[in-house]
């Protein structure tokens, strides 16, 4: 026996074709996405590591499947498209032309939690005996669990699908996982004599577990913990796998010196990276391809979505980057939107309310306040007072504001772009700024203040005759009460 | 035996008199919350469900009790009021004059997960077994739980209430649920004859048991598992309770086709409603009837309340929507607050750091930055560029903004109303708007910019000099440290 | 026996020296945060309420265990360097010369969970018994727990470091939980007996067991729960141990009559006081001494951090406020952001998006939309218009800015302080207030408003004629994709 399965003559079947009608959705589950990978790239990429070529069986809203799995793997991989879906058995014999390896291992699309150690021991197990059919069981007590169940009576041993098996289902507790292995030559010679099933519309590759058996030809199990084999066929089952995967992605990040502070409470996707050191706060969203650096903290309730964070940067709670690029040392949030593919260099500022949309900070600029940062291009050590608006959009076209090293924006600026404030400039507070400001340039753009002495009193004293009567009829010009009709019943 | 216990002669007694003060607050626990529905409405729904008219016992703050019930039930449910508490018994007591079918159901107020199965199955044990007292159990070992235990031994059995009960209560976890079934005629003959307990001050219905057992007549109990009759006295029981309620709740929509990628981490209310093909990311809370469309994305952290979400609508994350309306295909957040019964039309655009109150957008309209829009109504196709200011509020009565059909706001407006910006109307950025824009008009209120050469040098130079006294006065001008005095002990 | 610890001579040796590699961070555990408290403190804080006092053996960043342990504690604590580390045996010989109890108490420095309960058990067993050396074991069964495990066999008893131990950890569920109660004089005569380890490294201070056994001097254990004596050597067991501190504080505070509605999704530090009738709702995060009154809603995902909120005060979503004082029946957010030592007074309203930084708010004033407030100080009953920006910075010096008892301040002000708007003044809607405004005064600075008729057609028409040119370069202007490469691994 080969050590390195590797080095062996076998190829996968993936079943992939399956309507997914239990998710209620109008989606393939195979593109409902775990940790941020769609399902069918998890069990994909074990077989691909262990360098199993795949024959991949698609049905179902194939296109989108294939495009899914073409996206990762461009070889050594190919699909047979199952036309009508007659169960498992008819699947396989869809694939029957292109059989080549010495055993054929056949495995569900919908098991995220496989490992390649789960693969590499039954094929050790299967090559050792010289069995025909190998598979993977697991206990699991749940009568509600549609998995078939493994009976076994001396020597005979056969899977009876959950839905035809005679007798208490809850007493069967030894399942079958969906992972087999056979011989090509078994296939080849008893593929033919499956039968159809008792409602006359599916074949069942498990049929050939008894057949086997029957036949006196040896069968082998290969027991697995149930979570790593769990399938997927609703949102709760979803649901459940994602915490597996999830849990594991944190306990790895954990044990290289990561903090989460509560850790069942933090989305993590399967390709995030964290530095050491650093902390990620409760009801953290990090997700697609989020690159955190050292020491970073991460305050709680932000979002980081295909984003990267630089070294000792702190973010503040409820911060959300897309896109963007932070580097080493910035100070942003709390409550800061960073996006469009934004650049901050180290040691910039951005606080509350502030918004950066297709901009860049220079080093140690700051936007602390209530502001619109939009397709601008900010210096060094610029000061950007808080309300600044960038009108970038003027409804047809998208304009770019400058803002050159070390000029100070005064407070409740509009700027119009295209429009440069050049090094060391200012610019008044309230302030719109229409033209370029040249260097060490004052700009001021705003009225003068009058102070009208008693207009207050005046004014207050006619409002507060007015105001009776208006505001007795105001309440009903706008739109009346929304409370929602319940047709829903109680749960 | 009538095969539907709606067809039969029964009765129900709730008993909602309780202090609830384990509670440790002023109020009833009756109307505590559970998934936003207050408790006593659990076990009135169910009976009433069943078609029993309720005797209701009240007392502790009787009509708030009675005001929350009398919202949903109109009829078949009466108040009787226990002035005193002086425990079940005598509440039964009070309620003599009223009892008028053959059977007298009793339960407790505080059991919301209590189901219609455990009355239906209650009723038939006891009308096939001719029982005079049926009653329900559960098996439960926590000697803190403050349950009656069942004792039973050889024929007799008997309820000794958790604090009388000499001996291990570690032993004992058969515990009474507090549901009984009796038949009237044993009532009426037995009920004179409870004696008072240990201390004097409190009669239990729990002691008919062993007068029965005592008096040869037939007793019968039905075991229902804990999770379904745990009963409330304090916080923690409330949690445990309002998260198994919680879980059934998601775990209903997940089966509907809603995806909750941290299902254990949503706050939701009993009469949400979620179309399929949706996702409910982490953190979200979804409170009083909410109602959400097909195919919606709801951000991670975000809050609705009594609004109503259309179909392909996606709210980004920290999104806050209360009391308002969001049709199709729209966009909001992150970082959007919606409320005040605001309306918006399909494929409307709501960014980040913008309130919407007591208004509404057209189809089409965009308000994407830093803006405050209040008492205004937006028509189809208008763009309100960043840091709008409605000014709705003159210190005495709110005014209205009408910005019509493809009005184009320049950005940081501030808008005096009443005002009206008319079709295809533009306003120029920095203005402030304080009459009528005619159709097709171009508004501008603002002043022209000069650029003072050299001068921000001056200023810098000036403000070096005066910068470094002034800073070393100024942190002592405001408010000093709060850092607040400690005297909590460690727990 | 004496009937209370304090009154007998016991002295403790707290060892803290260890390196934490396996923390990964370069960082010593001892100065990590459980619920806001550093890990070094809960033991020291268990043994100083039980006035022992304590030598503690530091060494892997000496000065900053010392400087965290003399924060809280003045007297009766004293400091050993172990400058190399050579295990337990050796750091207790580094503490001979202090030894002057009759008995000695050793503990790790990393076991937050113990109570004060466990240390006096072990000494009642102990000096009961006249063992010379009692310590306390626990049961926990995982192969992959570094524990020591107590091996016992006839008479004799023995503990041994696990991975000396030949054979299968997982057969050994009886763990030594690292606490240590020894007869000074049996310390003083067998510590010079220890022997180095297998590898030649270390000493071990559990050696000194199966020394006591072997001479046939009385050993004691005391038997505890693990999740007491829980040790911390990596993130994942500090988020155990975090959980469960906070699971405890939790409760205590339902208790006391607080409402969470998910208790597992709020974190809390150990410092916080929180009134009763308040209701914490999901993912809010309480620190650094939080202090909040009775009846308060502490609104989802809202951040409190040394502050203090007033009875009835509601704080809706998304609320973050830090070092601040706010007062009684005051309504703050959603998305508000109070920090920097402000005060806010009774009734007073702070709405979305409004940043209050250095200031102060007088009775009954309003903030409720988009406004950035620092460094100023507001007077009773004053209203703040939406976008107010107060512009306290120059690029030099903070200013501040005063607004007087029931000024009314108009939407989108810019103020540029130092100035005073004096009692009852008014200031128009999108003004610039350079100088102060005089008592019922009415300030304006602002430009009129001119229409110009059909320009804005003629910009369209113009700008339409351009935008699709222009657009067609721009996104090529900015920053090109940032999609992260990504060379993680599947985990």
């Amino acid at each position: 026996m080969p050590e390195d399965i590797k080095s062996v003559s076998i190829q996968a079947i993936v079943l992939a074709a399956g309507a997914s009608s239990r998710f209620k959705t109008d989606r393939t589950k195979m593109a409902e996405k775990i940790c941020g990978r769609e399902m069918i790239l998890y069990p994909t990429s074990i077989l691909a590591s262990l360098d199993i070529p795949i024959l991949m069986v698609v049905g179902y809203q194939k296109n989108l499947v294939e495009e899914i799995v073409a996206r990762e793997f461009k070889e050594n991989i190919s699909f047979i498209h199952q036309v009508e879906q007659r169960g498992t058995g008819h699947a396989i014999q869809c694939t029957r032309s292109a059989w080549k390896a010495d055993d054929i291992l056949i495995m569900n699309g919908d098991m995220p939690l496989v490992t390649t150690d789960i693969i590499q021991k039954l094929y050790k197990k299967h090559s050792t005996s010289d069995a025909v059919i190998s598979f993977v069981t697991a206990h699991h007590c749940d009568p509600n669990a549609m998995y078939g169940r493994v009976i076994q009576a001396d020597d005979n041993i056969q899977i009876i699908e959950a839905k035809e098996l005679d007798g208490n289902l809850e007493e069967h507790c030894c399942i079958n996982a969906g992972i087999y292995l056979l011989k090509r030559s078994f296939l080849e010679q008893f593929i033919d004599t499956l039968k159809v099933n008792k409602e006359g519309k599916e074949w069942y590759i498990t049929d050939l577990v008894k057949i086997a058996s029957d036949n006196k030809l040896k069968v082998e199990t290969l027991s697995a913990a149930y979570d790593r084999i769990r399938g997927v066929n609703d949102f709760k089952e979803l649901w459940a796998v994602e915490q597996i995967k999830k849990s594991e992605i944190i306990q790895y990040w954990m044990a290289q010196g990561v903090r989460f502070t509560i850790a069942h409470n933090v989305h993590i996707d399967w390709d995030v990276q964290i530095g050491k050191g650093s902390t990620i706060e409760s009801g953290v969203q990090l997700t697609e391809g989020a690159k955190i650096g050292f020491d970073v903290t991460v305050g709680a309730n932000s979002s980081l979505k295909n984003c990267s964070i630089g070294d000792r940067t702190s973010l503040r709670s409820h911060t959300v980057i897309h896109d963007s690029i932070v580097k080493n040392d910035c100070k942003i949030g709390p409550f800061s939107f960073i996006h469009g593919h934004s650049i901050l260099e180290n040691e910039s500022i951005v606080g509350s309310f502030v918004e950066i949309n297709r901009s860049s900070m220079g080093e140690r600029s700051k936007a602390r306040h209530n502001s619109y940062i939009g397709d601008t291009e900010v210096g060094k050590g610029a000061y950007l007072g808080a309300g600044l608006v960038t009108c970038n959009y003027d409804g047809f076209t998208k304009h770019k504001t400058t803002i050159k090293n070390n000029a100070f924006i005064g407070g409740n600026n509009t700027i119009v772009p295209p429009v440069t404030i050049h090094e060391y400039a200012m610019t008044a507070a309230g302030s719109t700024i229409t033209q370029d400001v040249p260097t060490n340039a004052f700009a001021i753009a705003r009225q003068h203040q009058i102070n009208k002495e008693g207009y207050a009193k005046t004014i207050r004293e006619r409002n507060e005759q007015q105001a009776q009567k208006k505001n007795s009829t105001l309440s009903s010009i706008f739109m009346g009460a929304t409370k929602i009709d319940q047709s829903h019943e109680q749960l």
